[in-house]
């Protein structure tokens, strides 16, 4: 601890990522999708001309804010863009969530959101999940500063439906509820549809997970102009630019590619259904996904054990050290191969 | 205003970066480098392999850190890289100016650093320019929560020696000094030799303005362990992977041009000098720059009328609408064609 340091930053407890290995493994622990992005983006990548670079962006992003729009099927000054969703969540915390009330979340949640509390002085409510580890939307109250959860979540994997969440925001309206959709692509409901009609929803996503982009960092957020508005204050108050030149065009050619974007999710879909299903026959219980990913329990064996086991084998899982995951693995859904080769240590582990 | 924003959002007054022009137009308005990035950026482009960008970057961004380390003769572990040296700036107000005294900077200089100011609640002190334009070191004191200014500074473009600043850090020891060195590489005398030495120097820097990469948005702060321990802590609760892919491979490929470095820093100070040279036959007054801009102004000439003359004409420059600089024009170095024709115009304009 440096005296040099402001003292609130003493106190931080920083995020910790999945692991990123140097070595060649199959890596199925920090979601990434394992289909390459869009053949557009290569394209982009051969003929963007290098002395580009040596121009600022531009700094309100316009072209990639008119992609998403397009895509969404609402106007560019209801999209906010950032340098990955975990930028775009921390500025949202920083704009929305200070009001001197305890933020409202799951106890079980995407494991980042305290962090953002913690570095903005926020205090948090954490409600317990249901019986069946889902998101618990009738805990949530509207004495409070404001709301926040992953839908689906991270990492069970439940995604509530649209109407349910159209419920939820019939109660909460003073404050802002915000539903990040990192893995909605992979078989939940987004409530983007819900943005016209309740002002105090923000919407957050990631180019990371079902645009094979976890390498460029983009994120956005959808809105109201009036909370678009509030992120871009914070934001031009941070860092003008976050956006790079190469990162908005390879965004752009992302989004354009429809096909490429169905067809990579659909494989996900269809190869975490065959995993789970080759999962319950060796004996695990998982809870239902609509993510890239599946959190399982074994009755008989100790997930640290066979995160160890696996690791040893050259796969790598995500192992939570909290109390309430302990038991679990947090499994990313690769290709069939990667998933037989899992499945092929598993049983052994499992014997 | 919306009662959905933070109440301290409300009070934000962004930072207005230079204009980013739809049209094509001579752009000395944002001290961008008019030669392009080093070859070696264009081989990058060419062959990066766009399969790479589906997984995450490295979060503790290691090659470029090294890169950056034998560049300047230090160890990795005494680098910090960020999303531009804005954001490097932005978490470095938050690691080490949060002290509840007020923070040390020039009356004039680089105009964020009254933004994060304001972002964070950091009161500031602002002393007076010397005489001669010079940032005043013998007026920062030993009682505050830190010291900043950018050296050469911007946009007055004077240079405090190494030798000036070493006796500024004999005297303030116990808060971080931020030198930011953004123009160093045109003239500037580096200060990063003496971080071995006083713990409590913080030096920043860019690749958007001598490496030509303001479009990839990278910047760097380096000091020792303990600080960059600092800004790493608010980093890792903020945003995990700041840097991506490819901006990552991108710096790397562009550090290790010297060759390209330095012809093309040398041709943007053997160009300012004949511009400024022409500028005083022109009858302005110019302040001696070791930047690659020049902060001009011209007895008998409004500077806001002669930047609207010169925008008409398709050359845009920087005019400051502030007291102190109101009748000055700042004007980025360009090519030699490109100031060739700003002195075309100037002379209609101021005869």
């Amino acid at each position: 601890m440096s005296q040099l340091w402001s003292p609130a930053v003493r106190e931080l407890t920083p995020y910790v990522p999945g692991e990123q290995p140097r070595e060649r493994v199959i890596k199925l622990n920090t979601n990434e999708n394992p289909y390459p992005p869009a053949p557009s983006v290569e394209a982009v990548l051969r003929e963007y001309p290098a002395d580009h670079l040596r121009l600022y962006p531009d700094p309100e992003s316009r072209a990639l804010r008119q992609a998403l729009a397009r895509e969404y099927g609402v106007e560019p000054e209801q999209v906010f863009v950032g340098n990955g969703s975990d930028e775009v969540l921390a500025l949202a915390f920083q704009a929305f969530f200070c009001h001197g009330e305890p933020l409202e979340m799951p106890a079980i949640t995407y494991s980042f959101y305290p962090v953002y509390c913690r570095l903005y002085g926020i205090e948090r409510r954490t409600l317990p999940l249901d019986d069946q580890w889902r998101v618990d939307l009738s805990a949530f109250s509207a004495n409070s500063a404001g709301v926040i959860f992953a839908n689906p979540n991270a990492p069970t994997a439940h995604g509530h439906s649209r109407d349910a969440i159209a419920a939820l925001l019939e109660r909460i309206t003073d404050r802002v509820v915000l539903v990040d959709e990192a893995y909605v692509d992979f078989g939940g409901e987004s409530v983007v549809p819900l943005v016209s009609s309740h002002p105090n929803l923000l919407v957050t996503g990631t180019f990371s997970k079902s645009r094979s982009l976890a390498g460029m960092r983009l994120g956005y957020a959808i809105g109201t102009r009036e909370l678009i508005e509030g992120l871009e204050r914070v934001k031009d108050s941070f860092n003008s630019y976050p956006i790079d030149s190469l990162a908005s065009a390879i965004g752009i050619a992302a989004l354009e590619d429809r096909e490429h974007f169905d067809a990579c999710r659909g494989k996900v879909i269809t190869t975490r259904e065959r995993t789970v299903k080759r999962l319950k026959e060796l004996g695990f219980e998982t809870l239902p996904s609509q993510a890239n990913f599946v959190l399982v329990e074994h009755p008989d064996f100790d997930a640290a054990q066979l995160f160890v086991g696996l690791r040893e084998r050259g796969i790598l899982v995500r192992h939570f050290n909290t109390d309430a995951l302990r038991n679990f693995l947090r499994i990313s859904i690769g290709t069939d191969d990667e998933m037989d080769s899992l499945i092929e240590v598993l049983e052994a582990l499992c014997s």
